[in-house]
């Protein structure tokens, strides 16, 4: 089981960035966590601020794993180009974002991507990671049950 | 550990209604496979197509309960009475949505109720209760860490 | 041959509220006329003012009648929880309004119901009641030769 | 009695266009079953794809008949003048949709028309014609009985 | 004189909902002092989280009482039902508001029961339904002059 | 000097429509009223219903007159067509209205045709017609004496 | 027969602002014309740059003349509270511009005045000013004979 | 106690102004009624048709009375100067109107000055001021208390 | 191979209307040379200013020809009509303009042409009609190649 | 080198209102450091509340000054007037904002002012005065060097 | 002649992406069949999925060929820049789609680079490349004709 | 003291790009006669057409300079990446525009930067950056003061 983990613009700041919202932990240090949780999952992790980066990261895993747990940030709400991405490869992508998006300003509350990705979930910290990890391995398990 | 699950309006027809789409397994049975998935969990369970009664329901839980999983329906997207029943209430209340609300009709994209809940998880089918379920866990042992 | 007739929100008032624009004559009094006009339909009656018990009726005959007729009232304009409950059940539903909603303030020019039901019928008055009889009868003999 | 139905752009195409949807009867065919049902009508009709034609003919029918049915087609949702020409004239119009007009593309939501039409009838295929006459006649029987 | 004071959603928590914003009384609480306020006034007090039994209620006061203080709560922005209600019946509704609706969330600016409403009063905390109980007092008196 | 009337749909039924608002006289009798007031202009006059009749004659008299007098009626918020050819034609043309449209329907309030109009009379009755070729007149002179 | 002219802001920059649109002529010099072509007309003039002054000037002129030419500037598009004053006064107004306003930015299509004033002249430079006072002349001979 | 009455542009009309809407009561005459009412508290009263003097009305007595009556008129819709003005002092502010503005045309419905003011009260005639005036002293009563 | 081109209002004009941006060809001049491009196809021409009179030509030469060259002008941007005529044809159809109408004015931004056309060309002067021309051909030939 | 300061409605109160945030310097204290920066520039200064005045003065100054620093306050976002005036005058304008009106409510990020502005300069505090002086030096040089 | 293709985010999957909607042909296949067609042509090809390095492109190329043919994929609805740059460029931007963007999501139907292209072609699949290509020839022929 | 200056996408072409707007300097060219004038100042330098590089220089920047001078081209009013980015660093940023954005086109009206930068400066040509240097001298000093 594949498992890649996207991270778009300024989730590398995790940790330096108000750490009175977002917490001191890095995302590199609470990857050990996930991965210590998940044994049997490999994971990969990537990042990158340039939006066209992560497009060619979906292409590249979106045929080459089994699921991408994707956090686009800001790119979220305004790129078409990643929408069209995930929408051309078979890989289930999961949206997740690390605050609830839906709290803030306006132009948060819309996301070009999630009509395309098989679900969301917002709002509960890196937690959210975990949880889009859950949500993959049963996915797969329904896909593969459903396909043998 | 006390969570109640609130089902709004055509949620008790789950398992009759488009079960090419939503399964043929009602609520009431998949209810049986999570409370197994978490024993030590206190599980109650409410449904209503009445939106005040889904309020009534939510003010009793949550003063009651320690946590709140809902899933509220087509009043997600109308309902300002509800919004302000789940700020009202201390528990913390995971809102979730058995499709992918995004990728259907214009109307169903905005939730009132998500700028007032912990989070959100949409889209991973009947699955989408037992993350809410997990989030929820994870909340409660992060609160009472930080409070003892 | 069965058929639900299910009046909204202040629909109770028939009779009672503004006169000379609604007439005198109660619904109650009405439905006696149209059960003389159609013998051999069996009409079942339904009012309430709360949008769930609406659900909850709709739910009902749409599962253990041939047909709907619905006059939603000022639910028609605001409620997503109605129209998912006519698009679950089987039975066709027919839109009536009394008045020509069209006519009135901008808020009733939109319907959500409309584009789940089989078909609109507004602004003739009680006589919507006897189109939308006329039209199921229609509909439902279409169906029975289309399956015979 | 006298009846004239109109039917606007594309209307003439009934039967050749998209069958699986409109059926395979042309409009012509129809009106004569219409007739056999109504045999103490008078009915007229005409048809035209162009919009002052259609102007032109309510000038005329509605000075000269008893009541108008109308389907616009396309320009049930443009067209200003067609509007102010239902409201020049006496004769009551009823306007008529074969298809479910709220249930297709959103520029179709919205009738320049209804607010001056003593109602609409829409989505019940050709049978709206009949109905739209049996509406035309209670109309014209009330207000009859009114002014005698 | 008699007075029907309706309540809608959430109210019932007053005293125990955010209490550095709405204060320790509970409304049960504040209505002694407000009947202490007004001897001669003839008060009922009706709370709940229904629309519908909202409706019931205006239905039976505008017909049996000489005025009602409504606060409809969340239902104020998003009832179409409760506005023909209103309009529907005799008796002057007064519209309050405990908070200043117009300093919050956008959509809370728009009050769909307004127009129907004999007046609005927003923002004086629970001495608002004082103020609405004296604007009835009035509009009675002129009303009886204007009578007599 | 040469002046084309150009008057679009419904105009014809002026003295027929409305009477208590449009006055009993017709388009025709006033036109002679007008001819009385301008002897030394050469007024020809035109109406139709149909939208491109009202093109074609603008094309015709726009190369082959001194100036139009145009009351485009309900294509006046609607035709990009007859702007077009307002715009195509070296004649001024000065858009007129009967009615003040400003205070009617919200949709009447844009006109498409105004900005590409010399200028634009609205609300003074038949007047405005009478205006409008004053208006003319005094354009032709100024260009006159410009080019001499 | 006295008829008040109203000029709004920046109109006394007339013949110094934009000569090459406007013209090298200042209104004071164009109201020497003007007064020449109605010797029978009583004029009075009043400019402000001060939109109180403005509704100050409607009042008085409002009920102490026989009519208003009112050009109100970049105030025609934005004050409420001259439309009230327009409104509040017997005198009718005619509302003027000397440049096509439609055909300028957006914000100047719409005129929160023509709704309250008799009728609009747009587009005509000064000579909008003659027309409407040709106008105005046309309304009161029509009120006065329709009294008398 | 010391309260400033401030009346926006077209005030000084009333009793002049639509009498059978406003009543033939003067402001200046309705004034003598309430001070009577409230013979405590000391009364100054400012109408001026200028928004600026209005504005230097409300800062004066913003730092000089303890309490505010506002009726902005016209300008509570488009004024953001008022606005700032009501914001930047200290006493309390009381927004009102004569007629229920929410019932009248669109652009009446939003109110740019409730955000920054204590409370609005509209819809009870001249009855309004009253009703502020005890708002006030309420408000201002309770301040003291919480400051004592 | 037989293609129809089908002109829309004020395209007639073309050769006399603002030839520095349409140049001093005629349409009909330049369908000389179109026609010396491809001696194997058989053209047929149509121009109206009569939106009825289009939708006619379309219901012709979409049952009769191979395909349409369609330039709708002004109708491009208003006319639903159109868009059924053409979706109710099997002919394939391709939009086209002569100047980029992506250039100029909001209103002629979008298209309600442009979903039911095969494809669009605009923006390239009379050439857009020869590669038009080109587009139809391929189309053709692969539906051919398809079907054989 | 004269230059113009002018303020618009409420910046009177600078140093008594909202210390917190503006500081409690008076902005006629700010304007002697600002003339002891600029030892060779003639400064005047003009503040007013009324919208009008402040047009009277930029007229006054945009024909007799060098520059012109405006800041507009509330009268920036609403005053089409003002915007005039500044189109209207030669002498170039600096639009300046102590706070950063763009971080503020949305009715503020919009400014009618800017387009006609030379340039704008916000969110500096007193400081945009001083910067928006050194623009003005410069382009009044730019301007000179160009025109010898 | 040098012609340079861009193709943007997503058009390397051309052939691997939806097969049955796309083709199974690759980008890079495709255009040796279209170096065939055009064998005096010099293309140049580039795809990237990063937008600043498709603004990079086009700047080199804009200054270095004769034209560009661009199919910026989801960036043609979202690009400032992009379009920044084809305007900064003197070479000539023909804008390309496979798909008829028109008929799909309503976030495609308004592209940024329309209006500084030199045209837009839509909706032929590969064939549009071709299309470009000639209609670049013919551009370009122009210019070069016009300059000689 | 460390200033970055940022610039992004087209910027590069300075001096090559409608010479007669931007004037012929190139920005380097410019940055020299920069650097002389703040001879204390060390300024680095920084341009990408690519947004994500853009976020990576701010990220660096932001926390090892003392401010930021950011010219975002057509990325200031699409990229929610880029705001997030400013927001997450420490160091001023200083929003600047060569022309002034508000008088193209609107879609260049909003700044998604603009609220959450220090100050905004715009239109003042290549001056601007200067203009901006001295902003964030006197930001950083007063930082200093207020720290020390």
């Amino acid at each position: 089981m594949k498992i890649e983990i996207i991270n778009g613009p300024n989730l590398n700041l995790l940790g330096m960035r108000e750490p009175d919202i977002y917490g001191k932990e890095s995302f590199v240090d609470y990857l050990e966590t996930l991965k210590a949780e998940f044994p049997h999952v490999d994971f990969s992790y990537f990042q990158s601020n340039i939006e066209g980066e992560l497009i060619d990261k979906i292409q590249e895993a979106g045929f080459g794993s089994d699921g991408i747990v994707l956090n686009a940030g800001g790119y979220t709400h305004t790129s078409i180009a990643l929408r069209d991405a995930i929408k051309a490869v078979p890989a289930p992508v999961v949206e997740v974002h690390i605050s609830n998006v839906h709290a803030r300003e306006s132009f948060r509350h819309q996301s070009l991507l999630s009509p395309v990705c098989a679900g969301v979930i917002a709002g509960f910290g890196t937690d959210s990671y975990r949880l889009a990890t859950e949500a993959l391995l049963k996915i797969t398990t329904r896909t593969q049950n459903h396909h043998s």
